[in-house]
């Protein structure tokens, strides 16, 4: 964990801990060798599963915009009457084409190697962009849901009870939504100190 | 930035940037001294801005908290009469509480340069707590927000509109205090990624 190791720009090496610090200096060929292969393997692994967290994210943000864009029917109540619903609607929508387009980042990443944009740019952007779409799509569905709360006890939801019950799945599925892109702040968080502190995204 | 220094425990030490890796080891006894005196020194900046965080945190909070529990007068309505201002009231709360705690913390690290609980403990605590109390207070404040929203074009306000306006300020404020928990989650998130790399809080 100790030995920070980079391919493009980063130019530290540390040895590993177990060993006295000053013992294998300079390190082998073989030594900067085993610890760059040990550390595109983590980085691969790593990217692996930020991308599982985007394509989960995308599939339930996408979802929820569904369910409250289909919320309209003929007569009213419609989705669009009300602020709070509105607010789901949009959280919902901007953050599954941004988990669309940090899916692409992903799969570049993984299969190239290197990262879309040039590193120092790419790690704040999706860093950036996770927390405050963590917050929005969290105070939109909180939104959402004491609205929806708030609806029960009024004419609204005893007359047509259909339009509550689907606003309350699509708030249902923007937490879920918002559960994963939360995962995807920490590890986008962990990847921009890695470079602050290392000069790159490497965390080996 | 990349030389990760230890006082209790870390053991690695790596040489300044910009001469070449592997030109200045072993590092003279005044190189480490160097490094240490400004590790200590950089520590505790850091430390010091953590509590100004802490502090703001738990003013803006306990003000929400007085100005939610005071809106209450002989005659209905009550904060008490209404979830979501019942979750403000809780939120704020809890986090003053928390945030008292944690300016006793950082005023402990900041005078004896030690963590008051073992160091991994302490960096895992604080980060988990201001994780969870961040996504809690906005998810109150929000709920709050919406109600008094919804609350405005009711009879509660039109009658009773001071209730409605000290319920805003209430919330307000405890957006004032998501906003510095907020920074203070960066800040340990930031030490917990120091830990996790380097085996220590110190991050030069």
């Amino acid at each position: 964990m100790r030995s920070p190791q980079s391919r493009n720009g980063g130019d530290t090496l540390s040895p590993p801990p177990p060993p006295p610090r000053n013992n294998n200096f300079p390190p082998s060929p073989h030594d900067i060798r085993f610890h760059s292969t040990l550390s595109v393997h983590k980085l691969k692994r790593f990217n692996s599963l930020i991308l599982v967290f985007r394509i989960a994210t995308f599939v339930f943000c996408l979802s929820s915009f569904v369910f409250m864009l289909t919320n309209s029917r003929s007569s009213p109540p419609h989705w669009f009457d009300f602020d709070s619903f509105r607010f789901v609607l949009a959280a919902n929508g901007i953050v599954s084409v941004y988990s669309l387009v940090e899916m692409v980042v992903a799969v570049w990443e993984i299969t190239t190697g290197a990262t879309l944009f040039p590193e120092v740019y790419q790690v704040w952007f999706d860093f950036g962009h996770d927390q405050v779409f963590t917050y929005m799509l969290l105070a939109a569905n909180v939104a959402g849901s004491t609205f929806v709360k708030t609806l029960k006890g009024t004419d609204t939801c005893t007359v047509t009870s259909a339009f509550c019950v689907q606003s309350a799945i699509s708030v249902a599925l923007g937490f879920a939504g918002f559960l994963f892109i939360a995962l995807s702040t920490a590890m986008s968080g962990f990847r921009v100190v890695c470079f602050m502190l290392n000069g790159t995204r490497f965390h080996l």
